[in-house]
């Protein structure tokens, strides 16, 4: 008696979700993704790995899809949001830290010099990191992060950076979790200063989200634990970081991978280097008008030695400009 | 007409979804544990958890429990499977190391002097480690693993290693599962050591399976990209450990943390001290007749400081002879 009652919900539940498929797809999943090559495939390669029966069919627990965030989520331009978060936290702690009035990498930080910021190298950048991102509990930090991001504006366009997100690249997510993906976040930047907003801005949950880390220990503090954020680097998930990060933190092969820089190269090469259907994917940053156009010679978010392995490996550019009805969402 | 389509199916799926949930409830769910202390407290914590509008409701993503493998979900004794296997490979390695016949830790594991193995220690251990978890692709490593899972047996009982898993743990994952729990394994038994086969026998995907690393690095072998096994180690999974690995990983705390030795007792702090519902639970091994009896004093899974503060704290202790009606699978 059980187990036909079970068996009828079941059958019943999977034609209700057959139906539920059926609607979800006759209505443009990607409406601000203009019609062309790029949002061809992607919609090719999605109903081609959910074709019960067809032979591209992938089971539903191998549907990962792996995003880098700067540049390929959100804006990366003038510079990551990270760095502006760093920036503003040593402004916010310099009457802590009268010595800072003196010494790089903080002085040209206080001063509004970024030549001399830039100047300063990726120790300066380490030691910026390190004072700003170390140094309290992993609760404390979270706070930090949340309120920042509630009040930061991006400065020329003076949005919130949460709004700086690629409203066609939120339909793609959002595209891929109806189809079984489960969709991650893979990127240099800081997995703790993205799991705060990542489910809220993406609706990809903190326990998706691999990123770069500093080490920390657990405490008794009066007998309440605690986690102290302490200012070493542990790993860096970048270019060879990224299928080791990948790896260490799924365990399986992504079938989709999408970045924007030459950072993302090793990340493509992983995932389409696994038998079966495979998509790789770079955004284009070509349209100076809505966002910004650089490739080969950016400081940040550089696409050189990518570019030229997509188009020899076949891999989707998507061209910001052609592929994008709209860039930011609310800017229709 | 789209809108109304979709409202009309969320709602029949709404209202399945929840019949489908009292048929399930109706059964008992944990039919491998006695009536008792242990079982009501899982039964109602649960119960209490997932009641929509009750005063200890946790949202469906917030349901995060966290589990340790050796002595919590599989046997540990005489010692860890993972030492099992680890002697099997120096064994099948030897042929090409000749050296290992005068050198320890392996002239000791050659030999089966478990005497000088034992007095080899932790520096011991580390090395017999490298020489057999490093030194290979991921992708190799993992099929070491399989291959060997699939043909070792216990040395005592003679099972497959993938049988000494407690069948009233398997009850309490798919239980929790049934419920929107995220389950989760955190140990220090190696993450690549676990992820071939957590699905399999626990229903656990490799992405929610948390344990200790060593170093990976990314190359490229004839235009073929590799993660190399490195004889480094990266992270110990281990008492402090635990929450640190957990925090990095999920990013945020879970609310379930079930256990069976010292080792696990900073994860059971860490769960217990956030705020709302929490269960915090000790398997105690009491069975020598059917498994093992050990706590205070054993090398493998010591429980002597857990167990004081449990009884401090009112966490909750499995007794394994009086809670559990079995304890392997197919052993009823």
């Amino acid at each position: 008696m059980r187990t036909l009652t079970r068996n009828m919900l079941a059958g019943a539940l999977a034609g209700l979700l057959m139906l539920a498929a059926m609607a979800a797809q006759a209505a443009d999943p990607l409406p601000s993704w203009n019609e062309g090559a790029s949002k061809a495939r992607i919609l090719a390669f999605v109903e081609a790995v959910t074709q019960q029966g067809g032979k591209d069919f992938v089971p539903v627990e191998d549907r990962i899809a792996v995003f880098d965030n700067d540049g390929t989520l959100w804006a990366e331009q003038p510079m990551y949001v990270q760095l502006f978060f760093a920036i503003d936290r040593v402004k916010a702690l310099a009457p802590k830290h009268p010595e800072w009035k003196t010494q790089q990498p903080f002085k040209a930080v206080l001063e509004g010099d970024m030549k001399s910021l830039a100047a300063s190298g990726e120790k300066g950048l380490v030691t910026l990191v390190m004072a700003t991102h170390a140094g309290m509990t992993t609760t404390e930090f979270e706070k930090i992060v949340r309120d920042w991001m509630a009040t930061a504006r991006h400065p020329t366009t003076h949005r919130p950076f949460t709004k700086m997100v690629y409203q066609p690249m939120l339909e793609l997510l959002q595209y891929l979790r109806a189809n079984g993906f489960k969709t991650y976040i893979v990127s240099v930047v800081g997995v703790s200063f993205k799991q705060p907003w990542t489910q809220a801005v993406y609706g990809v949950p903190p326990e998706q989200v691999i990123g770069s880390t500093i080490k920390t220990k657990f405490e008794l503090r009066n007998g309440e634990p605690v986690l102290v954020r302490l200012p070493q680097i542990d790993f860096i998930d970048d270019k060879d970081g990224k299928p080791v990060g990948i790896n260490a933190h799924i365990g399986r092969r992504p079938i989709l991978a999408f970045g924007n820089s030459d950072g993302d190269l090793q990340m493509l090469q992983w995932t389409t280097a696994g038998a079966g259907p495979r998509l790789a994917l770079y955004v284009h940053h070509t349209d100076a008008t809505r966002e910004w156009a650089y490739d080969r010679k950016s400081a940040f978010g550089r696409l050189d030695k990518g570019l030229d392995e997509a188009r020899v490996k076949g891999w989707t550019v998507v061209d910001m400009k052609q592929d994008w009805k709209v860039v930011f969402p609310d800017a229709k």
